[in-house]
């Protein structure tokens, strides 16, 4: 069994290219949707959730965990792979199988789009300059395009939706440098945004979607390492730190069908419990105090 | 000392109409940065974040807390009051406030713009119909709204920012029922919108901004509770738990002017820690393993 984790629904998307490349393996996805966004956030508080939730998918009998969030995987890959990863135990990111993919390309300059905390952490431009040093890197930090994406905007046929979402692209593709023919796609909801992107987007551009290439380089991770190899039988568990409901009807545009039932879990002093608590989401929520 | 607490920076709209009315008053704000935005999030996780906020105000010696975030006001106030409050320590909130104001116009109907989570919580709605039973109320969860604001779009002269955001409102507005005369801007960030609110809005609509209706009201509950009342020399502190230089950045479009020096804070096991712990903003980032 294989975790696949994320901030939120946009790892469904990563989820989706694992699938299609692993298609008799079981995989339990963990969003972290309760808590989510996390682009903005502090390094050490994305740490302290991103340990939470890896710490759950070890709990749930995963052996091999998938960090499909770049957020995550910029900032703490190193730190969880430290600390949890042994003989039996494993944590793969999404930032190397990108980066690699984009060099590949033999680009003139690479740009990078993300959140704020995936830009500023420069981990994209270490990875790209251990393969190439002299190959331009720039990241651009896109704080509004998640939530155009949450929002429901994005691909699709609302037209004043689709005018919303080029004009923040617009914006934000006007930072480009002028030589850059490769964009790399750093977060995991811009997939639904690709026909505002093939829009604005000059024509020699190549929008480089990590997604897929992740899911060819878990599979060559997985024939180099035979005693991590399971056969399953394509099964899916959902779990979600948020509203269940929102989750199933948000996750199926990111996943391209229906979800199965999402478990909601809750959290308890910074970690993921096991408990299933009571959602309670309208009114004055009053609660038993809790001492820490 | 008073206490000001907000999820980020939008409750600084709030303090600054707190300072003109009570000028003398000394004020601690404490904005949770570090972990916004609340709007999206489960009504448990927001209990957890409130409870450190308010307990770190009390910490720093403030005998009455402003909750100014609507968020946390529609739905945690009522816990904290209960676990907080006492002949020493008081928690006041937004919403009574805004919903007497709405009331106070004898308005045909009011609407309600807020974040998912306020909205979804129907407080205002209970509020609103303790005064009068019989005025309709609506409720409008407008999610992109704050991270436009955040994104430094809205009110000022950027065009093409001015488009976008202009666009997001009418997609909002278009959900007000009819005979709605008053909207009532359920969120801190939204003051700094008010430019493409008004053109968007039928001129016959009253936007309602609660920020000086709370001040006002909480200079008339200091007058009803003299045993609360300290005269300071309108000094400010500032606390957040994100990146106190973006926070200074940010704050000072939300205060109206510049912040003092902004006062990092740590989170630890989901409360607020004491120890001002160091920024590590860039690249992979590996901490020893604290046991839970």
């Amino acid at each position: 069994m294989i975790g696949v984790y994320d901030s939120g629904y946009g790892g469904l998307t990563v989820l989706r290219e694992l699938q299609k490349e692993l298609p008799d393996v079981d995989f339990v996805f963990l969003g972290d949707s309760g808590r989510a966004p996390y682009g903005g956030r502090d390094a050490h508080a994305i740490l302290d959730l991103a340990e939470s939730c890896v710490e759950r998918l070890f709990e749930e009998g995963c052996r091999l965990v998938v960090v499909a969030c770049h957020t995550v995987s910029c900032v703490g890959l190193r730190h969880l792979q430290q600390h949890y990863s042994n003989d039996n135990r494993r944590i793969l990111g999404v930032t190397i199988p990108a980066a690699e993919a984009a060099v590949a390309r033999h680009p003139r300059a690479v740009a990078w789009l993300g959140t704020t905390r995936t830009v500023h952490s420069r981990t994209y431009e270490v990875e790209i300059h251990k393969l190439d040093p002299a190959l331009p890197v720039h990241g651009i930090a896109a704080p509004l395009l998640a939530p155009l994406v949450e929002e429901g905007l994005g691909n699709g046929t609302d037209a004043e939706g689709a005018q919303l979402t080029r004009l923040a692209v617009r914006r934000y593709l006007r930072h480009l440098p002028a030589e850059t023919d490769c964009l790399v796609l750093g977060c995991t909801h811009y997939p639904l945004l690709s026909e505002a992107f093939q829009a604005e987007l000059a024509p020699h551009i190549h929008l480089l979607d990590p997604a897929p290439v992740v899911a060819r380089a878990l599979s060559d991770w997985l024939r180099r390492h035979p005693e991590f190899q399971e056969t399953g039988t394509g099964s899916l568990r959902v779990l979600c730190s948020g509203d269940p409901q929102v989750f199933q009807r948000q996750g199926s545009r990111f996943l391209g069908r229906e979800l199965p039932t999402v478990q909601h879990i809750s959290e308890e002093s910074g970690r993921l419990a096991h408990r299933s608590g009571p959602q309670v989401p309208q009114g004055q929520v009053v609660r038993e105090f809790r001492k820490f």
